[in-house]
């Protein structure tokens, strides 16, 4: 590889050349033949040469001109939109700092058990690697997931569960299967940025509820039933995002009964629900998966690698979502991706794990706000669990234009109104708590802060 | 685990009961806690016990009342409709023969590079078991696509190519990034039956051109672009599906041509054209992605069960279907699974696994199409390569109701209409002559035929 590297950096072979053939190279380095199609098939491999069917390697056409070694960084004058956290934080640099990134950093997640799983499945038969998987998705998955809600006291099948690519592209099968464009959907404002980007995908008109520290405002949630006729209703319960607050049980009453009043289908989103010290109330089971669809994923607590969400919701809406997903997706998701997270749940480390990152996220919360504290920046609510604090800004600073000062930095922040519907959210910041560990995030901050309000 | 499966199972622990604590039943066996603690741990995971957060553990609530070992079969009233074949080869028992399916024999996947690479990835780095993908998908695997692109003569940049959760992911981000509902939308006549699955879920339009020996009717096609206004046409080139057919370069240049004096944007999917024995006409190559968006997969070839595939496109196009993929499913495929799809391409042994491949079902076709022939059944054209024979009965014979009397004896085959906008392929069944080994699927065929047709 070395020597048809350097015959090609240093001109003695040039762009569209035919290679020396197999055997004749052989001959010249002293190797045998089946050692030289090793080497042309790599070069092939990374570009640098092209094999022609039946008339031997030739250098590439591109081979002079290599590709720039990075892309370009992700744009820098995107708007601050619902997309904006995902795209600057999900194409940063891996140098890039992300207090405002949606996960947990890759040494907090239980890397060992992902590694055991998978020296594990590399020795799976041979149909668990190379074919499709099944509509539904894992059927020893999603065993494991009716284990885990009949811990909570919700009695499901395995034919009322369907596994997707991702949390995300369970809610977006979800809005495919009810909504038509024009319909009305209810998210909380501020709410996760991506369920606005989702709804604007599918052309609907969004309402936002105003999320208090116990939950969606019930009054204005009645109202909204009552006059805006919506469809449907997505939510993060448990630890809402931004938040981190934590509906009452008064409020998941309230609501469900306003939603059954009007004949309106909730999406309960429960990604962070295994942050929670104690389980909070919870509008599927409260329901029975009547009107309350449930969705969930792994990838906060296992890994965002390995790319698996859900659906539990009546059996009959499953039925109808699985042939949605087959004509979308081919099937359900990634056979192996299934197999890692099952064998990661049920290897008995998770709970320890889960119960770790528990304490290690409250440690860092608590720092955090302290830290924070310093330089006039507050939380709206302590949360219970999971990795976010939703604070307030010192009066007068604005949200996104210190994230757009950071992000010269190399520092992702997210900014308040890329989570508001009405855009009232321009004070606020949500950080990740476990993300926030590097001193220069703060100092960036602060001298940013005083940019914008010199201190006197 | 066996002393705590057998309370329960002789009643000594009744449903909710509380089990005895770590330590003492550690002290009872005579074993360490921590014995103890990955049995009840793994107990739990399996559904049979419960933890309740700091209160020891419970025997769970359905315990008594274990799950059904096996889901319900794939229900056989379904209609023969788009969705037949992949619901029932997707969900089938792994006993069933599939000779109407869609994909090798798991052992005619690359099943040791895939462990190796496996292996590989078992000791990557965190982030990459952990961590979301970028929103266009590993730039690894992107230069790979780039290098065998530019080895078909067509030069693209890293940024015209996306990575998506499957090929049929990717015709259906194009379509919810290009067509309203009410559009239409044009696709051979036969073709692909989940083309028509994934356009019925856009509620488009559908216009079927015939498909011919040597590519779409161009005189039709022509005049489809003329009176019907479609807005897209989705094709596959290469081999055809199901027909095997390859278009001839007249008829690639008489399609694109006709496609550009109106207008229309074409997605080629190119999932079969690794088995192509050389390179035909490609829209895509033709066009240098202008008008044609390009997109495929590795399932054929590589694995199925690593779910992926890609869009190659212009670029302000791939930016816009960058923001949709975020939106609706939250970044790219899963970084595991392209890790694993790169290491296969880029080890050396793709090629030759490819080569064998052609030359395995080069034998297969020949071998199938003499079987059929004793029962009458025909090839319509031979193809150069691939793994489908589309075969016409002999008169008056239904492939719907063949296909489903050998449903009933575990036998999916895939009937000519599932393929047909036109609903006149009745006579045609696709066979997949890698998957029609077992000699009790042309005996049942034949019984089948028999009772359908008694001979004189």
């Amino acid at each position: 590889m070395a020597a048809v590297r350097s015959k090609i950096s240093s001109r003695a072979l040039s762009s569209e050349d035919r290679l020396p053939s197999i055997r004749s190279f052989a001959t010249s380095m002293g190797v045998s033949p089946s050692t030289v199609v090793e080497a042309y098939d790599r070069l092939a491999a990374e570009g640098l040469i092209r094999a022609r069917r039946g008339s031997g390697f030739y250098v590439a056409g591109n081979a002079m001109t290599p590709l720039a070694l990075a892309e370009t960084e992700p744009r820098r004058d995107r708007a601050v939109d619902p997309f904006w956290v995902s795209r600057q934080s999900l194409d940063a640099a891996s140098t890039a700092l992300k207090p405002g990134c949606g996960w947990l950093p890759a040494d907090w997640m239980p890397h060992i058990a992902l590694r055991r799983a998978m020296r594990t499945l590399a020795r799976a038969e041979d149909a668990m690697l190379a074919d499709y998987g099944s509509t539904r998705g894992s059927l020893r998955l999603r065993r494991l997931l009716l284990g885990r809600f009949a811990e909570e006291g919700l009695e499901t099948s395995p034919d009322q569960i369907m596994l997707t690519g991702s949390g995300t592209q369970a809610i977006d099968l979800v809005c495919r299967f009810l909504l038509r464009s024009g319909d009305t959907v209810v998210v909380d404002d501020p709410c996760y940025f991506n369920f606005q980007a989702l709804l604007r995908a599918h052309q609907v008109r969004i309402v936002g509820v105003p999320y208090t520290p116990s939950g969606p405002d019930a009054d204005v949630f009645e109202s909204i039933m009552a006059t805006e006729r919506p469809r449907l209703y997505i939510t993060n319960s448990a630890l809402h995002n931004p938040t981190g607050a934590t509906p009452s049980p008064q409020n998941a009453y309230r609501i469900l009964s306003a939603a059954a009043a009007h004949d309106v289908t909730i999406v309960e989103d429960e990604i962070f629900a295994d942050f929670e010290p104690e389980p909070s109330p919870r509008l599927a089971i409260l329901d029975g998966l009547n009107r309350v669809i449930r969705i969930g994923s792994f990838s906060k607590t296992l890994s965002a690698s390995i790319r698996c969400g859900y659906i539990a919701a009546r059996k009959d809406w499953i039925e109808g979502l699985t042939d949605l997903q087959v004509a979308t997706c081919f099937g359900g998701p990634s056979p192996i991706a299934t197999e890692l997270i099952a064998e990661v749940l049920s290897g008995g480390s998770y709970r320890k794990h889960m119960e770790e990152l528990r304490k290690r996220l409250s440690r860092a919360r608590r720092e955090m706000a302290t830290r924070l504290d310093n330089l006039g920046i507050k939380p709206w609510v302590m949360p219970r669990g999971g990795f976010y604090l939703w604070c307030r800004l010192p009066e007068d600073h604005d949200s996104a234009t210190l994230a757009r000062t950071l992000l010269e930095e190399n520092v992702v922040l997210a900014p308040g109104n890329v989570f508001s519907i009405s855009q009232m959210a321009a004070p606020f910041i949500r950080f990740n708590v476990a993300q926030t560990g590097d001193p220069r995030i703060l100092s960036s901050l602060k001298r940013a802060m005083q940019i914008q309000h010199p201190s006197p």
